[in-house]
């Protein structure tokens, strides 16, 4: 449904704060974009607030398992946080659709030049180096946020009989190749997902 | 549905990040929670954990605007990632129900206990630090997380024609009284919120 203009109300006084709770409006789009994995509980598709969200709560509960003892948690959080909302845009596209991620980086910088820039001038420069930090994976921070980002999508998987997996055909050594940058961001991470891994495989929800 | 053990498989050098994930796993319940106001595109209604990424996004887009220059902005994003976890047990209250409200912190002081409480043994402290801080909105994190989480739903009924306060025949000086705290932690956005107000009962979307 449309947005209804006739309550947006700026206030007058302040035009940046306006502009500001305008970008707030459009990343609300975030909760309606839908991704293969579901949630455990009522099994419908997770959205991409949901899992921005889960993510934030990950960072912060497994942080000591990063391999970097001096990690700037703050950013991290703020990585996490936008991470996704080029997807508003570019949509989700499944980790293991090697079809449309041919593209995927183009079509999502597009869509952050376009998202970040309805932030008042001096904002977008900070979110898309955040974004853009994130996507590099170079730094410590970036690389425990990506190592979160691939786990999550696995742990809901294998709480789910893995159900994105068996949809989409996808086996166990392509779930390992294609995660195993987890490795880079948190060892302890990587070696509890192999396990989960060889245990989905053992338990018929991922095929060999 | 439920979880399914099967998969759970702890990698047994480290019982200490299993007992982590199964945390990470029941709070997965939050997206299940869901709130009186409706997100501004489906019209369906928002869950606590997309509301709680909706805060995180909110913190740190409209951090200027706190009425405190030195915020520690690390302690304000873990406020408003567990703020609602409580809810998981103690489920969501609506800002306007003073029946529930009664006794709405009794039940979700006995949920954080519970919830935190999965975690190792080091760790429940800290979170329960956090919701308690938040709960008392003393300091100055915990004024400018209260601020948002009050600021967004008011902002998502605006640009839904208000329809949760509609629907429960919530009036304008309710709103401004219920959440007149949003000017503790934030004088602009407070501002910005009466301007809303005013324009929502202009527009016939909230009664006078």
């Amino acid at each position: 449904m449309p947005n209804s203009p006739a309550t947006s109300a700026p206030n007058p006084l302040n035009v940046r704060l306006a502009r500001q709770i305008e970008f707030i409006v459009e990343t609300d789009r975030l909760k309606e974009i839908f991704r293969q994995t579901l949630n455990t509980r009522s099994r419908r598709a997770e959205n991409d607030a949901e899992h921005s969200w889960a993510l934030c709560l990950l960072v912060i509960t497994l942080a000591e398992h990063a391999n970097f003892p001096q990690l700037d948690l703050l950013r991290v959080l703020k990585m996490v946080i936008v991470h996704d909302l080029v997807e508003i845009d570019a949509g989700d596209t499944f980790a293991y659709d090697t079809k449309n991620m041919a593209d995927q980086h183009a079509r999502e910088s597009v869509a952050a030049d376009r998202i970040f820039g309805l932030l008042p001038a001096d904002q977008p420069a900070e979110m898309r180096a955040l974004w853009d930090e994130f996507e590099a994976r170079a730094t410590p921070e970036a690389k425990f946020a990506a190592a979160v980002d691939r786990f999550h999508p696995m742990l809901l998987n294998c709480r789910t009989e893995g159900a994105a997996w068996r949809k989409h055909g996808v086996t166990s050594d392509r779930v390992l190749a294609r995660n195993a940058h987890i490795a880079e961001g948190s060892a302890a991470l990587w070696t509890y997902a192999q396990h989960m891994v060889a245990a989905a495989v053992e338990a018929g929800h991922l095929a060999k």
